[in-house]
């Protein structure tokens, strides 16, 4: 059976193979780094050229070592790994091994590529797990084992996990982390590299269950396979918090497509949606991320989302409040009248109180000691969750001064504090003693802010978890298939009907009196719309007429669409023309499906028209989800200020449209063989909607 | 005459009154300061008390001191301050007075604000210039002058200007820049206070004419005569690059008003249309100020926006091409092809070059030798303009080496260069060596690339001058203004049409048949439009019918809108209905004005219809302004793609439009007793645009 990585974390030998005296060899400086941290276990060089480095024996391979070894770190490249690979799998109690070396299928040289898939196979075969090739591996300063090396990089325990899809930007977050006033230190830390083996998303599920890891922080590319992750952090998320730093925002989306959903699906924008959707929390900078680790690190979880901003200094202050604003999720506290009442009592004439409520600029006038008393006041108001603290302590009041009466204050709260001390050199003391004592320290008023904001969404996020849903077939998909044709558009409602959504009634019509018969039964002005195979975008053909009223308009209209479709696309097969009642006006929205190549079946939400195009106000979420999923993706749009009633406009069906993206998530999830779904637009009314058009695309 | 600012900075000598010996009282710490840093001019103690202070002769009162006096730095309140400015009046060789003390005009107490007052009658009778009250004033490097205090601040030579509305933090932010690798110094450092006499507008034009000064970096909260404040910016940035960070974004614009547009006019966003137009570069954090001002201060200025990212880790690469993108001011440089052969001939197999082109990661084995012939390769090249240079340098490569590769290179060029060297501790020494090298370093390649995007701003800002045009008066208005109204419908396109503006063509029936003949003369469709005076929102009402063809539609659309109307605002006065052709579709925007409180009359401009509400889409400007800031700020909004041709549309008479907005600038700027002007929607054509509403409100 495979070695938990939990275990290979806890590795009590080493064996590094390809070690070797020369001080610019990777083999080298790995034993070097193991010597100089004080590695806990036992470390073994391998090198069948040398019989001691370092000062340490050395073996002619891994198969010499007559003690147990735990962990092998393989300095060496191509097929000279495999052999090693091979060796280990011979042994039988190595637990894990990190292909620390370059050159395999990163290169794309056929080679390269088979020397790696080799050592894939092996530890499929053997059980033991490998971490790379082309990765700086594992840290964990509990046994003081490291892997690889980086500048900087320190063993400081903590509880922070690190992942990370680069060795280099890994490092760099862990150095940032440790250039904190108190060094954030960190539990484990783990790069993948080409991930033959293990792969980023099990880094996270093992963490997920390691009780020395607090919260998560990524450094994330791209997951090869989205469920997966999404399967996986959902479930860590309900355990402990996931931050992840997504780069490639501007990847390009430009597939070749035939709909809005599959254009404005650039995987950026989906991965926004899958990261949502599973309880994940996307943050934008590196600062960030280790900002929000180090709250979450070491405060309480807060119990809401609202904030007091004590500043000693008006601009600070402002920038704090514009960032409480901007955060998206926190909101200045609404402290209660008494509240406000001793806080003017308390501080100086020239303090602003509750001028909004929620902040307290305590001017320069104010002394320790009534920082102290307005902490207290503000801490023991039961409308506040959080308080952000900023000061620029005056000369004459030393900033030591000002931490040491906040502090003991703070601590008789379970309350989450930060704190923004500037500048630099003068108050660096402060920030040591006041993060020693539980106070996360940030550089600017509006980062102290961002880490609640990250913490708050952190405490408050929620997981759901993503199902697969066998894969199905029906009838009307398995015609157009047969016939190597896209779903025309009647069979398209149908297929929708026959799955429990609600379409409009429509008559297909095959001749200009069929039409005018169906319009006449439909008592009120009608939409005829052409049906054919070779017609996808019906209105560039003048394949649509809206709202004729009596028989001579339909006729008229019936006669001047087929003419129109007849000369733009000669040849087109007609199967009719579809007779549809004109709906009552609504706000529309659009509501589509495509297949991701990370995430398989998405749906995507957002305004109808050239919204979509313009403002890219969509939100997209993976298939299949619920009613509470659905209902977050609406409101995650300016949609939802449309749907809850712009200018007084009566509140439209959220419920129903919501129910709406579920059955079609549904639809996207059961049936792989639809490539992409179009409903655009949807009408929505106070009570229920109406699908003005509906596209199915079938993979052909 | 009145002291320039330039020479008060220049002060040979700084009498203190109020000196103290008490080590918690600001006299004491101004002299001691003053002492600490070495001022190279003259210092007076001046306190009736003492005879020495700090080892320097103590006078009783300014009076007494005989050599010359250049400035005055006042440490006592309220009415002792009067006193001093008093005895400065009499000595007649003070330049300038600093008035540290607070406790004046902010306090909101009455013989407080009056102390004020008669400090600021007594400089505009006396020219000796004011700083403050409440302010810790100026310093000046050059000669070692420092007024106030603030922890940390050394005096460190540069040619940044810094103009501040807080003390506090702008003693932060020249921290902030002393802390870079290599410091970044300042020339001047200006803090107004209360401004009771010299502004922050003033210490801006100040800086614009002074040689040591080579980039102004601005603290704004907001500026009392914004007007005032575009002259001088407008002046300065032609001659130097300005950069504001101001705060307050979220400042409410909840004014209680009848248009959009003021609505919409929160001050921030006013603010942001000013800065564009007269050349002043905004930036989002004090980060980005120091930035952004040690970019410009280091840096050459570059001749385009295309700029090269040459990366050693394709983690630091991505971030830094998503903030290329993020930007909206830069762009990856399309190297030649030779470019791009010579690179990949250069680096190591597993570099990936010009994918996408601008953009070269050498990967880890590149050693210092390929990192110094790949900068002169891309720097080389005509398509490059800047280059951003990250490496996180692996221990077998130290920074140094790197630094010194590439730093010779650079110097052969005169192209701006920047640096992201991580991490921390290990890089110090190169980040050091690159500052003091003319390459400036960051601490993340996002914040790398913002440096150069707000270089690039800086250098390809335009500043347009502002016109203050002299009141006018026009009969239409002076009408309405005697009867104690808004204008109607038909007088505001009258007036329109007076100013040189197409309108489409009207006609006021006062009864049904007035209004069949004028439909029937227009041959097509029309629209009625109910006018009266009481009725502002003429849709609520009922007061609008659309779309109305033949007498008989025509005639019950009359019969319906009188109807509407009268039941909807019984008593309303009825002028008539007028009739107007409907305009044929095209995309519709919005054009309003207001007036603000500090910028005066201001236009606004946006996509019509629910997008203004929704998505805010809207730029302003203040009036009035020419064609290419009326262009600018069409282009600025999302409108801008739609009048392009959207979806294949074709192109729209974007001049047009354009010249409408200089025309409704004119109006606004020209008429002061018009409070709100709505031209809303307006259609844009072709060729040409159609003003389907217009409403002009006056002050009353």
């Amino acid at each position: 059976m495979a070695a938990s990585l939990r275990e290979i974390f806890a590795s009590r030998s080493v064996a590094v193979v390809g070690a070797s005296k020369d001080p610019f060899k990777a083999g080298h400086q790995v034993v070097r780094t193991l010597l100089a941290v004080g590695y806990e276990g036992k470390i073994y060089p391998v090198n069948p050229n040398e019989t001691e480095i370092l000062g340490l024996p050395c073996y002619r391979s891994v198969t010499e070592i007559e003690e147990f070894v735990d962990l092998v770190v393989v300095c060496l490249p191509g097929k000279a790994a495999v052999t090693v690979m091979e060796e280990v799998e011979r042994r039988g109690d190595v637990k894990g091994v990190v292909v620390l070396a370059a050159g395999f299928a990163e290169t794309g040289i056929p080679e390269n590529v088979e020397a790696q898939q080799r050592i894939a196979e092996i530890a499929r075969r053997s059980g033991v797990r490998v971490f790379g090739p082309n990765c700086i591996g594992i840290m964990n300063p509990e046994t003081r084992l490291v892997t690889g090396f980086h500048p900087g990089v320190r063993l400081v325990p903590g509880n922070v996990g690190f992942v990370t899809q680069s060795g280099a930007l890994g490092g760099s977050l862990v150095t940032l982390a440790l250039s904190q006033p108190k060094p954030l230190g960190f539990a484990r830390f783990g790069h993948v590299g080409n991930m033959c083996d293990v792969t980023n998303v099990e880094l996270i599920e093992a963490y997920g269950d390691d009780p020395a890891v607090r919260v998560i922080a990524v450094y994330l590319e791209g997951v090869r396979d989205g469920r997966e992750f999404m399967r996986v952090a959902g479930q860590v998320t309900r355990k402990k918090p996931v931050l992840v730093l997504k780069v490639g925002r501007t990847e390009s989306g430009a597939r070749a497509t035939l709909s809005h959903t599959a254009t404005l699906a650039g995987s950026d924008a989906v991965y926004d949606g899958a990261f949502r959707q599973c309880g994940v929390v996307r943050v934008d900078t590196m600062q960030d991320l280790i900002a929000g680790a180090k709250a979450i690190s070491m405060l309480p979880r807060p119990r809401g989302n609202r904030v007091c901003i004590l500043t000693e200094a008006g601009g600070m202050g402002i920038i704090s409040t514009d960032e409480v604003e901007a955060s998206g999720v926190l909101q200045l506290a609404p402290m209660t009248p008494e509240t406000c009442a001793k806080l003017t009592a308390l501080l100086p004439p020239m303090a602003m109180v509750c001028k909004p409520n929620g902040y307290v600029d305590t001017s320069a006038a104010a002394m320790a000691k009534e920082f102290g008393e307005a902490m207290r006041l503000i801490l023991a108001d039961p409308n506040v969750d959080m308080v952000v603290f900023n000061s620029i302590p005056p000369t004459f009041l030393p900033p030591m001064d000002v931490a040491r009466a906040v502090v003991p204050v703070i601590r008789e709260f379970d309350k989450p504090v930060v704190a923004c001390f500037t500048v630099n050199e003068t108050v660096v003391e402060a920030r040591r003693y006041l993060e020693e004592n539980g106070v996360p320290t940030f550089d600017t008023p509006d980062g102290a802010v961002r880490a609640l904001a990250i913490l708050t969404r952190a405490t408050f996020s929620t997981s759901h978890p993503l199902e697969d849903l066998p894969p199905a077939n029906h009838p009307i998909l398995d015609q157009a298939a047969a016939e190597g044709r896209h779903l025309l558009e009647p069979e398209a409602l149908a297929f929708l009907a026959a799955h429990g959504i609600p379409i409009l009634p429509h008559v297909l019509a095959q001749t200009r009196e069929e039409a005018q018969k169906a319009a006449a039964e439909m008592n009120g002005p009608v939409a005829l719309k052409v049906v054919s195979p070779q017609v996808i975008h019906k209105s560039d053909v003048g394949g649509v007429r809206l709202n004729l009223q009596g028989p001579e308009a339909v006729g008229r209209g019936y006669d001047q669409l087929v003419e129109s479709v007849r000369s733009a696309v000669p040849g087109a097969e007609m199967h009719g023309v579809l007779v549809v009642p004109m709906a009552p006006p609504g706000p529309e929205v659009i509501i589509g499906t495509t297949r991701d190549p990370q995430f398989g079946p998405i749906v995507m939400f957002g305004l109808g028209g050239i919204f979509v195009e313009l403002f890219k106000d969509v939100s997209f979420r993976v298939a299949p989800f619920e009613q509470e999923v659905a209902l977050d993706m609406i409101r995650e749009t300016r949609a939802y200020q449309v749907l809850r009633g712009l200018r007084g406009e009566t509140p439209k069906d959220v419920e129903a449209l919501a129910d709406l993206l579920v059955r079609v998530s549904r639809l996207a999830a059961q049936y792989p063989q639809i490539r992409e779904m179009d409903l655009n637009p949807v009408r929505v009314y106070e009570k229920g909607y109406a699908i003005l058009d509906a596209r199915i695309l079938l993979d052909r």
